[in-house]
């Protein structure tokens, strides 16, 4: 039996478009020979629909083009996720299935049985569990049909999945040829490892194969990478599909052979092709056809600028370079230079006139008080407002530039550097926005060797440098890596040798700067957890850690 | 038996504070002959912690002020909400339970079984339910024990309560003298009518009488609103607490006597109550004294002001007029006699030299342009960073003035109006707004007259009025409430008496500024569904209704 996996990239709701992408892909694969074509979870809708599955109209709406689906459908099976209901009257109305259809017919149906509802994930907001896993023959071939989360029960490698039951289990008991999992399984660095490692640990204890057809494209904050797999029953790679991008590839379960694909291994370049496909999807999803980017000369808008020009083309990127009196000589230099070498279009607007405008209406307001914080934040804030005006202006994206260290720590301006409507590397840490700066300029030097080797600094006062009011980047990353991703406690954190009064101090800057954090844009989720979702703070509190 | 109900304010995290209130309240409770005093839900760790149950150090704190108040305990009962671990190795590590404490032991405990898990609310995420519900005896009375959502059964009052499961039958089956809840049941409009409907029915079905401990306070978009009943076995009132502030009162089921408080009636005085509360706590949880204004003249920032004078005193609030070219010589007349009446003190900033300023800084950019709604976004947002300025200087909170029919349709501007910290009236449609309004002058005009009788205008651009822009408030927000906190189709919009294109157009702005409301401040919910808490929706979707 051949079996096509159908990594496609769906858009929440765009039933015609989902509609047609199932089919085309549909008669790639018949025309390729396979016996079934595999699509993704809740394939037809897009995932995750949140809301919009209390919507009746969004309902009808799958439910007519699943109905096109199953007509359209000849001897060549069609495995897809998709929503149904709950035909009982208590619990959830619906509930996350996945179907086989050959000959327009619906030849078995599966419900997912484990709601993963930790971090992104909420599903038993919507769902109700299925409560049996039964195989369904097909060509004389037994099939397991199961959803994302059904299959990772292994607590080792999912601390979170605490289930009691093992729909995998279930299914080997009744006897089955072959392990079906249609996911939507988003990515962080390190989660093809992660699938891997489960892949192999499931189908060595199962001793069945195992193939994974997962979802691709951004998602607001989610990025769900494809990396569709086929692990044979020693735990053997048969096949694995492109990284980040749609794929169709051909499993031929009799002989073990299937298409594999060069897959990026470094953790950079794997950043950055998720940062790519999130900003793809977003500006179709959105209707952006351009982007502006404000360009300070330093790392974080010039990796921005950087993964932007090669995602849509540098004739559709726009830099502003907006100095003021602490804008150094070598930051315009080395904005423009970077314009340059992506060749994209740059302006320069300085900031002075405006500030000083401000200054003045407010003298009468701020007399009697010394300089501070408010004049530094106000020149980020004319900087966000001339962004904003000209996408206002002209209908380009504004993409914000901050990094995840800023954005944890508050070291960033509400209204002013948070503006944007989306935050591409804000779930980048600093010493990962290096990373993928050499990344980016190992061919040829895109990003100018000086803002790589000089020391950052926001430059709204003189002689300003981050590390005056931040720990070293290196040092302030491992701390948000302990207590943001890895939920360590303070004196876990000392434990890993960093000073208790650093670690005291940074974990304070996080928890105060929730309120920033609430209003800032959302960016792509490539960490296992993210600022802008997946991570729910209360603003007010009184816990002192 | 007399048991004292006692509706407390606790702050999530501030274990010592919430300590002290507990017993300070338990031994006020036991002063005044009290065999029991019942406090809320998580009455120690607050409602609801969010993702710090996923903090180890924050479950030692709460472990460490339970076994406090344990020791305290005498012979008078102590029923309290908190955190507990579950103790299988497979589910969710923690519950919501609820325990009697008496003499420094723990009597009983009883862990929530329904865990609501729709629009606000997600203790799923969180919590494992308990299995079974068991009535306690004490001092020769046998009590059933439930936490708010258990008994949340009735589908005709809950339509999102499905569950196949019903403790307080259970209970009542194996006999018990009263029943006894403890909740942290958030605020909206009508709230108070549908708990009276649920304590109703459910005592005159299970034959006992009903006694019912609401929090108090607010938190972030949440509001408790106190309220706390106790109904006797026919469906009679015995005592109604207050609303919207801490209150202890004993009820006597011997003589089925307690106190009943006199409670707001009308719909704009429990909302100008609720916005009360919730401004006092956000101000004090985030440690701000004073709060910043921008006055326009207009009746949303009127209602904003006289709310904020009356919750933390005219002198510490600061009014800013900031007029522009556009801004008539009524609308700042207004805005002086509004301070004037409130009492508080006001600024004048003009405008127009940062406006022109940036208008002259982009006009290299825009040459060849026309005027557009750029310019109109930038007075906002001029505003806003004059309003942030302030807040920067003098650590004022800013009140942004937006209410809910603006937010819903995106006529708003990111940035600009939608700058600061709390949105007090961002749940409130226009047409409450204006209820509030009147509400407030009720004693005496505090806003003036003009402000009510004038039509609505942002004062963008010449002879603006928001009903060149929009379809009349009446209209919009009858719209709006079918759409949003109904979720009603558009279809069955129409049948509302409502023309197609106005409900088609109204619907496509909703959806369409989905992105500017993921970066609006956060502010109080006081509806069914509010914007800013509970309703998921995806910023990206290709959903056209």
């Amino acid at each position: 039996m051949k079996i096509a996996l159908s990594q496609i990239n769906c858009t929440i709701g765009a039933f015609k478009a989902n509609l047609e992408r199932i089919l085309s892909a549909y008669e790639e694969g018949a025309r390729k020979g396979a016996d079934i074509v595999v699509f993704p979870e809740l394939a037809l809708s897009g995932y995750p629909p949140q809301d919009l599955l209390e919507r009746k109209e969004f309902l009808h709406a799958q439910d007519k083009a699943f109905n096109k689906i199953l007509a359209f459908t000849k001897e060549t099976g069609l495995i897809l996720g998709h929503i149904s209901r709950n035909p009982a009257p208590i619990g959830k109305q619906l509930m996350s299935s996945v179907s086989l259809l050959s000959a327009g017919k619906v030849l078995h149906t599966a419900h997912k049985r484990l709601l993963p509802t930790y971090d992104i994930f909420n599903e038993t907001r919507y769902f109700e569990p299925g409560q049996s896993s039964v195989p369904v023959t097909f060509k004389g071939i037994r099939l397991g049909l199961t959803i994302c989360e059904d299959i990772w029960t292994d607590q080792e490698l999912c601390h979170e999945c605490r289930y009691n039951i093992d729909p995998v289990e279930e299914l080997v008991d009744q006897g089955i040829d072959v392990l079906i999992n249609v996911s939507a399984s988003p990515f962080h660095l390190g989660k093809l490892d992660l699938r891997l490692s489960l892949a192999k640990s499931i189908t060595t204890k199962a001793g069945v194969p195992l193939l994974y057809c997962n979802a691709v494209g951004g998602q607001d904050c989610l990025v769900f990478d494809g990396n569709s797999l086929a692990v044979d029953k020693d735990g053997g790679l048969m096949a694995h599909l492109s990284a980040f991008k749609e794929d169709l590839g051909i499993v031929d379960l009799d002989n073990g052979r299937g298409e594999i694909r060069d897959i990026p291994e470094t953790l950079p370049a794997q950043a950055v092709l998720a940062l790519r496909l999130a900003l793809k999807d977003y500006m179709n999803r959105c209707g952006f056809k351009r982007a502006v980017i404000g360009l300070s000369g330093g790392i974080d808008s010039s990796v921005t600028a950087a993964i932007a020009a090669s995602t849509i083309g540098p004739e559709k990127v726009l830099g502003v370079i907006m100095p003021s009196r602490f804008t150094s000589k070598e930051s315009v230099e080395d904005a423009i230079e970077l314009s340059r070498n992506l060749g994209i279009r740059y302006e320069i607007i300085p900031i002075e006139e405006v500030f000083s405008a401000y200054l003045g209406s407010l003298a009468p307001v701020f007399k009697d008080t010394t300089q501070d914080v408010t004049e530094e934040n106000l020149q980020a804030r004319v900087r966000g407002n001339i962004l904003m005006a000209i996408s206002n202006k002209f209908g380009h994206l504004v993409l914000s530039t901050g990094n995840k260290s800023e954005l944890a720590v508050g070291y960033c301006t509400l209204y002013g550097d948070l503006s944007g409507g989306f935050s591409l590397i804000s779930d980048c840490p600093k010493t990962l926005v290096y990373e993928m700066a050499r990344y980016i300029n190992k061919k040829k030097e895109v990003i100018p060797e000086r803002v790589l080797k000089k020391a950052p600094s926001a430059e709204l006062r003189p002689d300003q440098k981050d590390e005056d009011d931040l720990p070293p980047y290196p040092v302030l990353d491992k701390v948000l890596k302990a207590y943001i991703e890895e939920n360590k406690t303070i004196d876990e954190i000392i434990e890993r040798g960093i000073p208790r009064a650093t670690v005291e101090r940074v974990v304070g800057m996080v928890i105060k700067n929730e309120y920033k954090r609430r209003q800032a844009p959302i960016g792509p989720r490539i960490s296992r957890k993210a600022l802008c979702c997946g991570r729910l703070w209360p603003v007010c509190h009184g816990f002192k850690t």
